[in-house]
C-alpha cells in the first residue's frame, strides 16, 4: 500500500510533478501558501511567457486545470507544512491548517520570490511613480490595459529597462545572475513595441545573457525585426526633472557618461530565494546552499535530491530558473520518487 | 503487454532516461552510433564538469555502468536507426545491424556535434599546432598529461582562451549561443591555473554568459581566486611571429586595438546540430527547427514532443544544453512516455 506524494508549492515545477505522478495512478497533495495554485506566472500575472509566446493563464492555467480535474490529485491552498516527521516511505507532516499527511516522499516545489525594488533606492523605486517592475508591466499587459505610465496614464514614448535589479549586484548581497531576466527583458521590449510603435525602448544591460537558442529569438529578433536599443552601461541612479525621468550612468563601451530622458523605467527584477526558506530549511530538516536556495545534490544519481532522503527539490527553489527547465526538474523529480519506490520495495 | 522504449543515442539524456525507465520495470533499447556509451562527456574525454567538479568518467562513467547493469535495458553500440515505422504503442524500427525493434515509444537523445574550428580559419586553428580547442584542452587534463602546448609539448606562460567559436556569429552561419562555454571556459580556465600556477589565462569574450549561480562559483571564483583575466574584445586574427602565437583584436571596452602574444591559443568551441540530423528528421520522420536542432513542443503538456506522436526527445539534440539540464530532460521524457502508456491503455 502507497502513501501519496507531498507537494509543496503549487507553481510550475508542483505542477509538472503532480501531474506526471497522477498520469502512473500515484496520489499526489499539493500544499501551497497562497490561496491559488500557479505560482509567480499565475499569482504575479505574468503576460506571453518565454520562449513559447502563449500567455501565462491559458499555458500554466491549462496545467492548473490539468492536476485539478486528476482524481489523484488533490490540494490543499493556503496551507504551509508546519511539521514533517520520518522516513522515506513513511513521512508525517502536518500543515497550518490542521491536518495530518501520510506521505512516501516530498517534492519542494517552492520557488523564489522576486527582488523588491525598494532595496535598490537609488534607481528610483519607491520614489518616482512612473519607475516599476518587469512584473508590473506584464500585469499591464496580461490585464489588457496596456502599457502606461502609472502617474497619469499617458502612453510612454521612451522606456528604459533596466537589467539586473537584485541581482550580480553585490552591495545588496545578490552576487548571483537571475538567469532568464534579460530574455524576459527582450520579450517586453517587443511587446511594448508592438503595443506602441512609437515609444522607443532601452535595455540598460551589463552582459546580455540571451542563451542558446533565445540569441536569435530574442536578443537579435528584438534589435532588428523590432529595433530595440542595448545600451552596456553601469547605472548610476535614476532622477526626475520634473518632468521626465532621468537615467544617468556610464556607457561602459564609449567610457562615457550618458544621461537620456525617459517617461518610464522598468526594473528588471531578479529571483530571490524564496523568503520563507529558512523555516522550510528547519521545518523540512533540509540544508540552503550559500546564497539560501535550497541545497540540491549533483545529477548523476537521482534528480533532485536535498540533504534529507525521500525530500527533492525542483525548479527555482534551488536558485533561478527558466519555467521551462521548472517543468522538467518538476517532471524529474516525479520519476526520482517513482524510482525511489523501487528501493522501498513499493511499485508504482 | 507492453514493448520496450527505444532509446536512440546514449549520452546523459538516453543513460537518463533509461535508467528511469528501468527502475519502474520498463524495457528500453538503447541504440549508440558509436562503440561506446556515454555520449560527449565520455567519447570526447571531458576533464571535470560543470557544475559537479566530479570526472566525467566517474560522473557519466557511473550513468553508463547503471544501465549496462540493469536487466531492463539492452544496449546496441555501433548501431543507428535506418528505419522507424508505425504508431504510439507499436512502432518497429530497423537498425544498420540488420536487427529489428518493436517499441512503444522512442526518445531521441542524439545530442550534438562540436564545431569544427577549421570552419574559423583565421583564428588559427589547422594553421598552428599550438592552437586548440576547449575539447583539447580537457583531453589533456583527463588523460593526466597536463595542459602542454602541442608543438614542443612545453607548459604554457600564457594561454588565451577565445569564446564563441562557432557560436554567435553569422559569417559562419552559427547565430546562436551555445549556452555553456563561457562557464566551461571559467572552469577550465581554473583548471590552468591550478596545474600551472605561473601561467597566465585570459578569456575573450562577448558577453560573459555565466547565468544563475554559474555567476558566483564560475565568473567571480576565477577572477578572484584564480586571477583569470577577462577581455571583452573582437578578435581579428590569430597570426605567429615565428615564436608566440599573436592574438589581435580590438578592445571593445576601451576601443583600442590589443595585440597579445599567447603560448597556447583556445577555442571555445559551441554546439552545432548533429551532423546526421537530416537524416534522422528523415528516418524518424520528425521536424527540425530553423538551425537544424530537432524541434521541441512547449512543455506546458508533454515534456519533449516532437513532430510526430509518440516521438520525444531530450538534450542537446533540440539545442546547446548543459549536462544538468540534459539529464532532467532525459528523466522528464521518460516520464512522459509513462505518461501516454495512460492514454494507450497500457500500465506501466
Amino acid at each position: 500500500m502507497t502513501k501519496p506524494v507531498l507537494v509543496i508549492g503549487g507553481g510550475p515545477a508542483g505542477l509538472a510533478a503532480a501531474h506526471s505522478l497522477a498520469t502512473v495512478g500515484r496520489q499526489s497533495i499539493i500544499v501551497e501558501k497562497e490561496e491559488q495554485l500557479g505560482g509567480a506566472p499565475i499569482l504575479s500575472g505574468y503576460a506571453k511567457l518565454v520562449p513559447s509566446g502563449e500567455w501565462a493563464k491559458d499555458a500554466i492555467g491549462g496545467m492548473v486545470k490539468r492536476v485539478v480535474d486528476a482524481p489523484e490529485v488533490s490540494v490543499e491552498t493556503g496551507a504551509t507544512v508546519t511539521s514533517f516527521d520520518g522516513e522515506p516511505g513513511n513521512f508525517t507532516a502536518e500543515l497550518s491548517n490542521g491536518k495530518k499527511i501520510d506521505a512516501d516522499a516530498a517534492i519542494l516545489c517552492s520557488g523564489f520570490t522576486h527582488f523588491d525594488s525598494v532595496n535598490k533606492p537609488e534607481w528610483g523605486f519607491g520614489t518616482y511613480e512612473d519607475v516599476v517592475t518587469t512584473t508590473q508591466v506584464e500585469q499591464m499587459i496580461s490585464s489588457g490595459n496596456g502599457v502606461r505610465c502609472p502617474s497619469d496614464d499617458r502612453k510612454p514614448q521612451r522606456v528604459a529597462i533596466l537589467l539586473c535589479v537584485g541581482s550580480r549586484d553585490r552591495q545588496i548581497g545578490r552576487e548571483w545572475c537571475s538567469k532568464i531576466c534579460c530574455t524576459v527583458s527582450s520579450n517586453l521590449a517587443m511587446e511594448i513595441r508592438e503595443e506602441l510603435p512609437d515609444c522607443h525602448v532601452y535595455i540598460y544591460y551589463m552582459d546580455i545573457r540571451t542563451f542558446g537558442l533565445y540569441e536569435t529569438k530574442y536578443y537579435w529578433r528584438s534589435q532588428e525585426e523590432f529595433k530595440v536599443k542595448y545600451i552596456k552601461a553601469r547605472i548610476a541612479e535614476v532622477t526626475s526633472d520634473g518632468e521626465k525621468l532621468i537615467v544617468k550612468g556610464e556607457d561602459t563601451l564609449v567610457k562615457r557618461p550618458i544621461t537620456i530622458p525617459f517617461d518610464l523605467v522598468v526594473h528588471a527584477i531578479g529571483m530571490d530565494p524564496n523568503v520563507d526558506n529558512p523555516f522550510i530549511s528547519e521545518t523540512l530538516g533540509i540544508d540552503l546552499e550559500e546564497h539560501g536556495f535550497v541545497g540540491v545534490g549533483n545529477r548523476y544519481g537521482a534528480m533532485g535530491e536535498t540533504s534529507r532522503p525521500g525530500v527533492y527539490v525542483a525548479g527555482a527553489a534551488t536558485g533561478p530558473e527558466t519555467i521551462d527547465d521548472s517543468i522538467a526538474q518538476g517532471h524529474a523529480a516525479a520519476m526520482a520518487v517513482l524510482s525511489s519506490f523501487k528501493d522501498l520495495g513499493k511499485t508504482a
